[in-house]
């Protein structure tokens, strides 16, 4: 019998107004590097807290606002080169999962000195240190701001890479749900299913504990009823998504996500799509797979969500991505044979409970578009 | 509207044999301070597991086995002696609740040199450190594995004091519940009592989140059928308790404790009562107090506890002890009314949702006995 590890150091605060008056907790050094995507980070108001804070600690900062969607190690790098020049001693990931996931690569990269031929093929050891990270997640997705993850995209192996060590551990998760209020329908409907993603995938993992699995059901029963909203329209508590995939993050940061990670990533690759919808299309096809080898808990998944079953959930997230008028083009027989083969290639398939055929793969990938 | 805290940076490791398969993740120093009671830690097999993957790390040790039941400032000066002499680099308690508790408060009056007369008047501060923490907790009440808390008899004052810091999170808590095998029912009736104070209270605490509700929950849905086979004489599974009395000291670790310990301490001081015991006869009165103030909480609990009523929960509570052979004596009623006085003097007291009067913590105790 194997070991079973839970482990969380990230300090989770949240609230309105936690950036400004938890300052004394999150300020950990004396010049921090904010690492941002191009917009939301002034949008959301959160930047503004986070200097204003930084100020009122009497702690300086500099500014990398070079992070796109999907974050590959030229960006990284630029990142680096910012934080070494300006002499940064800790790195504050303000954004959607791609600043988060780059702020955490930068914060390691910076502390050990690793050369960019090398990144991507090594990952952080055990005794490595990474600068101090705090991470402001402004969707409501990622998770990243609780995981020890950083996924960037290898450009040369048309895939992503997950970057992953217990350094990257952000310390301090600040989530404050007022930063979310302006964001797209589309954006929470993406962030919100790449959340319900995590959990399903966590509470179908091998890693999965008795303690996980309870964190995943508490994230899927609150996210559901926001897809619900989503689908006809209504008001969308955003705080609760943002709770929800802080918890769903916990639950990977514990397991790791699975298959429909691993079968979402051609999706996002080549066709393009959003990451958390190219989860949230493949979720039905899913669970219907895991239903034969994970009966009892499938149950308890769709009894979480309050569905009577796959179609429904399936019927949901076509309803979330219509209302969102995010309707994904189908990708061709050949295309999808092709993505089939990718998912089986990663090392991530021997940590499955239940390994799939390409054919079955092929099946879940027609179950979704 | 205040921020909510969400902070447990111990890793849990569980599974038999894990203190010897994961010594890499544990042995955090060159000499490691061993603090035990009497007899648990050689009886149980933890002390020869813990010094086989000590010698396996090449690290060595000291032993402090003088630590008794309610440990009070004599007993931890007494260990700091043997760390200060031995040159010990980080402490492992093994033990119940007392010896864990011990070695956290070792672990920083050594790191800080507390000065002994003022140890139960200060507490450590957010910048204090402490010599790494590694619990291996051989009963499965106190949850102390995965607490900053290090409750400390105060013979002055004649009641407990929390020596409290997140200087003192355990960095790792290791639970192989094989160590508890060998307990005798009333120890296993006692702390599993103890444990379902904790879910409870926490769950009632103002500081409860939705999180920390969570993991409430599925710490009273795992304890409760473990308590029916106590009262009934059937086989107990230990590590389901072992497991869930670390879950709801992660729910304590975000809310502390509230009433019921309040009110327990003075049983214990003057009456002898065994911590978890002098909880658990008090757990009914308290649910039945806070049915009005919380209702839908209330109504959550019993349901997960499985029990229709208050009522249903105080016989199961009475059966678990007249199995275990240890139905408390009733103090007179004016014992009673001089404790009733005590627990409102506890400074926990402002931070309760609903505050009794006297006559309603007397009415509390009077449904315990």
């Amino acid at each position: 019998m194997e070991s079973v590890r839970f482990y969380l150091p990230t300090e989770v605060v949240s609230g309105p107004g936690c950036v400004r008056r938890m300052a004394e907790r999150w300020v950990l050094g004396k010049k921090a590097l904010l690492v941002t995507g191009a917009r939301s980070a002034a949008r959301s108001g959160a930047l503004e807290d986070v200097t204003a804070a930084l100020e009122a600690r009497g702690a300086a900062w500099a500014v990398f606002d070079g992070v796109r969607a999907n974050p590959d190690a030229s960006q990284i790098y630029m990142g680096c080169d910012v934080a070494r020049r300006e002499g940064c001693d800790f790195v504050v990931g303000i954004g959607g999962g791609s600043p988060l996931d780059a702020a955490k690569a930068i914060a390691w990269v910076v502390a050990q000195g690793v050369p960019r031929e090398r990144f991507l093929k090594s990952r952080p050891e055990p005794g490595d240190a990474a600068l101090p990270i705090v991470a402001v997640p402004l969707t409501c997705g990622t998770g990243s701001e609780v995981t020890p993850y950083s996924i960037i995209t290898d450009h040369g192996a048309k895939t992503k890479v997950n970057v992953s060590g217990a350094c990257l551990f952000p310390k301090v998760a600040l989530l404050d749900a007022r930063y979310l209020t302006g964001l797209p329908r589309e954006v929470l409907a993406d962030t919100a299913l790449d959340a319900l993603s995590h959990a399903i995938e966590g509470a179908y993992s091998p890693r999965s504990t008795r303690l996980s699995e309870a964190m995943a059901l508490e994230a899927v029963r609150t996210i559901v009823p926001e897809l619900v909203r989503l689908a006809h329209g209504g008001f969308v508590n955003v705080a609760e998504l943002h709770y929800a995939s802080a918890v769903a993050g916990m639950v990977i940061a514990q397991t790791g996500t699975g298959l429909v990670h691993a079968m979402g990533y051609p999706l996002t690759y080549h066709k393009g799509l959003p990451h958390g919808r190219a989860n949230g299309i493949l979720l039905a096809g899913y669970l219907e797979f895991m239903e034969r080898p994970c009966p009892t808990l499938t149950a308890r998944l769709l009894e979480a969500m309050g569905v009577a079953g796959v179609d429904e959930l399936q019927a949901l997230v076509d309803a979330v991505l219509d209302a969102a008028g995010t309707t994904p083009v189908a990708p061709s027989e050949e295309e999808l044979a092709r993505f089939a083969r990718e998912p089986l290639r990663l090392e991530l398939v021997r940590k499955y409970r239940a390994m799939p055929s390409p054919e079955e793969v092929m099946d879940i990938y027609r179950t979704g578009f």
